[in-house]
């Protein structure tokens, strides 16, 4: 192998063009591929911004030429040579450098590679945790690349964005206490406090808020945040938050502040130009229309109540739903009268596995005939009264649910994403943001018996509510906002309680007495008693964010080294057995089968 | 306690001036003071920015006045109101809305206060203790604020700077696995995976390094890492590294991409305009002439080698010294003959803590007359010479240092310094940069009767060396650099190895065979096989670096949120207790004492 010696890079591999034919130049990167044709090499060299050829000719450096010989995929090599233009039938216009080949005068190779596990040069399948554990070579596709400019480009257009808006970039500790976030902590045991530890933090909430009474005026940080759950497609142990708190400021100046860097966002990524302000639905609109708090608006196919029809028609089921304080939905998919019988046996396990004890549907026919196995429980009025809520026409296919409300939202908005996924409406190249507005302050949890913040124990509740905060709680809504794009909630936040009689008031509703409140978060409780200003603020995931900007399948293409559903990374192999002495030396002793 | 109802900021406490007389205006923010003048009170409202006096007349506004009366400090303030001229005499040329003062003619109080546990607007000592258990309140005194906006500051300009030269931010992972450091790792049990942990980076050096070999070229992060050791007055159990890594470039391009960006950093953040290139130093010329690595070049006292006149001098103790293979050095302290009996003891006390087992002076008088107890050892032709080596001259004061080259070394680097504060040479105002290349690649570690490298295992050597690195690895020099800045480093970092060979070969001298290097970091050596660039970088330690910006005395000045000494935190009291439960899904049991 060879040293650089005195070569200096002059271009990247996606830098140069015709007007740089007869240039000698200096490019550095990668073999990608090798061709011999009539005796000359010609090379695709790779480097992260692109490909050039580069054309080994054993008239112009016999000795080149031989050394190249030896060229593999994925060799790393230094090359002098001259820009040259290709004859016009070679030129390649999907190449930024299809104009141009370097007919190379001297080679160093600076290194070689051994046979790759998988090829890069090629679209074929690889199993996930073995691009994990060869992850370097992985981030070498030029997608996985992309992805990871993307993201720089994403958060440095953030940072001066927030920079620009007086925003005070500050570090909050990694190594802090449990916060009350209901997730499970990652705990960091203590070597110099025996008996102690330290977690990760779910979200720098407090800290945060207490920036805001330490008079920082405007805080953000891009920063690691730890959930130890159990993982789904979409979640990491790890991920990373765009985090952001203002003081002196109600919902609508966060909201303006936050679309604007949103708009920013998208301009230095995709180059869109998104134009705020973004729609907004309050949490009752959404949930009535959509059945979620996350509605998709990409496409309509939205939820239409039929529980007063349903009350008094000739189908028992639907009548005892309706009488029992239950309700009625369902939902057109327009134009899907076609569906097979397969189809509909499809959806029907979809809604059966989401809770549904079974999935009615109606196929509209010409002059109002339905096709529906419920179809004989309905009068010709009740049935044009049904098509006219649905607004359904000939061709269109419905779908009813029955049950508690919460359980009809559920089947309804999940079968309505369903159906959209299986007709191409889920479109990655339409941007459709809502904000979601006036969450309920709690919700009750019928397990534990008690009331749960909707968001979290520091989110105000709306002032002209607070009278009911004791009497009537779950009327009670909060000063929350959820932003949602294409049916994700990409951040959320909330005005917080700013005051220490509101804070324990809240939290006596939470069932959190005053002396769990103090051994909790009794700093935070104290701070408020000190001179803390109004304040507000709000949380984008960082990761789910480029995630759908990229278009993306999974989080795990967002970030350079992920982590798999087991938490592990089969690249360094963490976590790792650790020896008997650090753990003697935190204190600590196994509780495992070694 | 009020809400803000319809008032919009429109200024900050620091925007006004002459030229808004007139103008009304809403300013939030804090009660620093309140004064009685004559029926008008008077306040001083404070916020991130700076302060304004606002003023209640009760002629202007009765009932904003009768309001004002119950103000107290840190209580929190909305008021709107008319921007008027102070007269000429009341104007405050220190301050710089000190022309000014807005007229209250609507306010509301947003919150009240508790008498804070300490004033803020007076410069009384408080106890770190009380200033870290209420940092909220500590971050508000305007030296603390100042500090946080200047880090900000700091870092914006560096990531400008790193985007503008072609530099990805990558995130690399906080649940990682022990990377080689040498330093105790902070360890994070694993739920999903029993007896098996997590390690807190302690750099991202490994992962910073698989992203060149993955072809990002150009890396850098600010990045927290972690080091669980016993903690000195600048050391913090999590810090900040500004993390870089470069592919295809050799030193020369390092240091003058991190010169740029040190230039900037001081000019968007001190509005200083520095000169790069830096000054450069060999180690060994550092150790020769400063006795440390990191010299304080912002004064001379240079250390000077007087072995061989000592070698035949008449003072046996230097000439058994020179004689048994160690060496006679001196310092020179420039006019510091006046330096009392008591001085001279304190001096010698100190280097005796270092080791010294006492500390030889001489004050120089007139014509060359030496004062001091070893005055009488020495010719006047070995008077002559040792006062010629050291430029002395009538007035002078030198200490000289007779022991092995790394404790005499030790001694005079550091009784430099001490001579140096006490002289006031220390500027605040004043930044010398050096540069420090050419470190040995390993030096022998006697207690562990082993060869340790000085900077870390994957450090390349110097290409010149590599033959001697099996036969006289002493003598191999690496390819590390350090930046020194006032004594202090800052910065360091290195080529590194590329070649799998060469990896193996440098492993090997550190006793670390095939198999250790394979069970520890495996995944790097197979990365290193399959097409690894030419790559090297470093990282700085902001907190170390914004210290010195700040002109602060203590690390713990430039975070938001410092632990002790003892790694605690008294504002969240963390680290904290955890429950059984908690111990037992992580697969551990208790090993101390409840």
């Amino acid at each position: 192998m060879e040293s650089m010696g005195n070569m200096i890079r002059t271009h990247s591999c996606n830098d140069l063009r015709k007007a740089n034919v007869g240039d000698e130049v200096v490019l550095m990167g990668w073999v990608l591929r090798r061709r011999d044709h009539g005796g000359v090499i010609f090379i695709d060299l790779r480097d992260r911004w692109g490909l050039t050829q580069i054309v080994f000719n054993p008239e112009t450096d016999p000795e080149a030429h031989a050394k190249a010989h030896q060229l593999r995929s994925e060799w790393v090599l230094a090359v002098r040579g001259k820009v040259e233009a290709r004859p016009d039938d070679m030129a390649n216009p999907k190449l930024a450098t299809g104009e141009i080949e370097v007919m190379v005068s001297e080679l160093r190779v600076l290194n070689s590679s051994d046979t790759p596990p998988f090829p890069l040069d090629e679209d074929i399948e690889v199993s996930d945790s073995l691009r994990l554990q060869y992850r370097y070579l992985d981030l070498r596709r030029p997608e996985m690349a992309a992805n990871m400019v993307m993201r720089h480009k994403a958060v440095q257009a953030i940072r001066t964005y927030l920079d620009d808006h007086g925003f005070l970039d500050i570090e909050t500790p990694m190594l802090t206490r449990s916060t009350p976030e209901g997730a499970r902590d990652y705990l960091v045991p203590s070597r110099v406090n025996a008996g102690r530890f330290y977690a990760l933090p779910q979200s720098p909430q407090l800290f945060k808020q207490l920036l805001m009474i330490a008079g920082m005026d405007r805080y953000y940080q891009i920063v690691k945040c730890f959930r130890d759950e159990d993982l789904r497609a979409d979640r990491q142990p790890e991920f990373t938050q765009i985090d952001m708190e203002l003081s002196f400021v109600d919902e609508e100046q966060i909201i303006t502040v936050t679309e604007g860097m949103i708009a920013v966002l998208f301009k230095k990524t995709l180059g869109l130009d998104l134009t705020p302000p973004f729609a907004r639905m309050t949490y009752d609109e959404a949930m009535s229309r959509y059945g979620t708090d996350r509605p998709d608006t990409r496409f309509a196919m939205e939820i239409v109540d039929l529980t007063a029809i349903a009350a008094t028609c000739g189908f028992k089921v639907f009548r005892e739903v309706a009488d029992g304080g239950g309700t009625v939905r369902a939902i057109n998919a327009r134009g899907c009268g076609s569906f097979s019988r397969k189809d509909l046996d499809d959806l029907t396990s979809f809604a059966v596995q989401l809770g549904a004890k079974g999935l009615a549907w109606v196929k509209m026919k010409a002059a109002g005939e339905w096709q529906s196995p419920i179809a004989k429980f309905f009068t010709d009025d009740e049935r044009a009264a049904i098509a006219r809520e649905l607004d359904a026409v000939e061709g269109d296919l419905f779908f009813f649910g029955a049950d508690k409300p919460a359980a009809v939202c559920q089947v309804l908005s999940e079968l309505r994403l369903e159906l959209a996924r299986r007709l191409g409406l889920l479109k990655k190249d339409v941007f459709n943001f809502t904000w979601v507005t006036d969450f309920p302050l709690v919700e009750y949890d019928d397990k534990e018996k008690r009331f749960q913040a909707l968001h979290h124990p520091f989110t105000a509740p709306r002032e002209a509510d607070v009278d009911r905060l004791e009497t009537d709680p779950a009327s009670v809504y909060s000063r929350a906002y959820d932003l949602v794009l294409n049916g994700t909630e990409i951040g959320g936040g909330s005005i917080r309680i700013h005051q220490r009689q509101m804070q324990a008031r809240v939290l006596k509703v939470l069932g959190i007495g005053e002396e769990e409140a103090r051994d909790k978060f009794g700093f935070l409780l104290r701070a408020l008693e000190l001179g803390a200003p109004p304040h507000g603020g709000l949380a984008f995931g960082l990761d789910r964010l480029m995630m759908i900007i990229t278009g993306s399948d999974s989080i795990r293409s967002v970030i350079a080294f992920p982590k798999t559903q087991k938490a592990t990374c089969p690249l360094t192999e963490a976590p790792a057995p650790v020896s008997r002495k650090q753990l003697t030396e935190l204190y600590l002793r196994p509780d495992w089968k070694e």
